[in-house]
């Protein structure tokens, strides 16, 4: 028996919300981890995380905290990526980035493993872990891209708070119970906590996420439309986008449009997903089975219902696709990633 | 100074989350009523209700309930207006009936008075309100109909719990109650309370309004295309629609997308829209400014912003849509043709 090489891991925003989901990830994938290194801003350092059962104390993360690191897993903001990437790229560690600070950037990969692999391979020093909402759609839509040739997408979403990090959870939680104790709540961290106006998003519907760009759709709107562009390496994939923040807790659920080059039989598509891997199919209106946000809590699957035909457009399809934002739209799709490198040195 | 006329109205389903509502337009919009009676089910007759700072004791609607009723205001379920409407309207009232019953009945009006108020005058005794989401939806959609033709609509609804009436408000905020309080709640009444599983509606986005077809449509969504058709008069505009349930107490949200069939300037939709009667434009990306459910509750406008060009269609164009959906989804919309009848009889 040969000895499995164990990795120095990093995670860098240990603390935050999917830090935490990347640490439980490391541990149920029981990934080769020899050493483990806890990272996060200057606020959380000192905090005692568990993993396997032991402790570790989270340090602050800077410049010098990657020797010997040979996987950095980053999701603690884009800034931090931006300063922090570089260095644990120079000193050797392979970086799998969380945030938006890389993804476009035509040198690095963008990588959904069940859509594009292949990718990893050409990395130099750093991956993008896509955007969460663009993740599971782009993980649904692939056999049917294979199959069919995507001509158009038209997807409105329903995103969970959680997306918005750990701030946002409490946020809702709060509201929710001042508005059930008949006070009206101070909203504080919604729908962008750096920008000044903030909105209730307890029993409220917020169609902003990220920040406006001039041709009035946000950056997450844009996410949707280029990174699944780059995902899939097709440009003439046409992608309109409507993000919503509702208030549900974990699971993104997302109505999605889709018109497919050439014509395809419904039977066919269900059977194309279902043999899709990652892609779970929850589909039996007859009995009310469809996917819902909180049965994809805690399940790294992307789970694809109401398949149906489209009335109006020959070669159209609408599908209703929900995932846990936390798992495959961010730690699972990051640790998916690293296992990946690890096995292509097996 | 002549005497204004004033009316003998009925109320059925006084004591629902529509028509406690429309008392309550009655009452703001000084509607003239003579007498008021209101009707409800055996169950809930005896109950006491405020008009106008006079007590009423609801009374069990029946055959024999609407002798000298001029209009009858109906929102019991479509059982029940099937069975009671063609009663009052040979007594001789006009029925204005917000259940499903009659809309798609060839001799029936269906009725959005910004969209189709020309209809009001053909009624054989019953006119139609449509469903809450068309109404808002076609209100808004209207304008852009007429100066630019509407090829087709794509929608996404993000819809509140008092669409289904009173006891999902209650079960929505008693599953919140309890999911914070750490137990774990039982499904009663959504999505469909006559339908046998149940689904956990707080912190959840359910994908099932109103029961399937067998084309894989649910009824609410099938109501969004026929109901469409029939107000704007025109069976060739094409539409898709996906219904939601969300956590939301009041005010229906729509994500949508129409492809017109002329080109157009963004800043005549704009326009068009702002000077639109019962519309209310709230379109100011960077001062983040976009209709809010919670802030349309309790307001008879339909609000519209997020207007931005589609970027992959040239004559593509998505909104945002938010109204009450108890107000002009459901009882100022009946109460506007109740005085639109009033008025036309001067």
């Amino acid at each position: 028996m040969s000895e499995q090489k164990l990795y120095h891991v990093a995670v860098v925003g240990a603390t935050g919300a999917v830090g935490e989901q990347m640490i439980r990830m490391l541990e149920s994938r029981n990934f080769p981890v020899g050493e483990l290194k806890l990272l996060s801003s200057a606020r959380s350092a000192g905090t005692k995380l568990k993993f396997r059962g032991r402790e570790y104390t989270v340090q602050e993360a800077g410049p010098d905290s990657f020797e010997g690191v040979e996987i950095a897993l980053f999701s603690a903001g884009s800034d931090v990526s931006r300063k922090l990437v570089p260095h644990a790229a120079a000193a050797g560690a392979v970086c799998i980035d969380n945030t938006s600070a890389y993804r476009m950037d035509p040198e690095t990969p963008l990588v959904a493993p069940e859509v594009n692999p292949e990718q990893i391979a050409r990395h130099k020093g750093v991956i993008a872990n896509p955007n969460c909402s663009t993740i599971q759609m782009v993980a649904a839509l692939k056999p049917l891209h294979d199959r069919y040739g995507i001509a158009r997408i038209i997807v409105s979403t329903y995103q969970a708070v959680s997306g918005a990090g750990a701030r946002a959870v409490t946020e809702l939680l709060r509201q929710t119970e001042e508005l059930l104790a008949g006070r009206k709540p101070e909203p504080d961290v919604l729908p962008v906590s750096s920008l000044p106006v903030k909105h209730q998003i307890a029993f409220n519907a917020i169609p902003q996420i990220d920040k406006f760009q001039d041709n009035g759709y946000t950056f997450e709107e844009m996410k949707m439309v280029n990174e699944t562009k780059k995902i899939m390496g097709d440009d003439s994939i046409a992608v309109t986008a409507t993000c919503v923040r509702i208030p549900v807790l974990r699971g993104h659920s997302e109505s999605v449009y889709v018109e497919l080059k050439s014509d395809y039989e419904l039977d066919d598509v269900r059977s194309l997903l279902s043999n899709a891997p990652g892609i779970t199919v929850v589909d039996d209106p007859a009995s009310q089975r469809y996917p819902l946000a909180t049965e994809a809590e805690g399940r790294p699957d992307v789970f694809v219902g109401r398949i149906r035909r489209d009335l109006t457009h020959p070669r159209g399809l609408n599908l209703w696709i929900v995932s846990d934002n936390l798992l495959k739209g961010a730690a699972w799709n990051a640790v998916q990633i690293a296992e990946t490198i690890v096995n292509s040195r097996g």
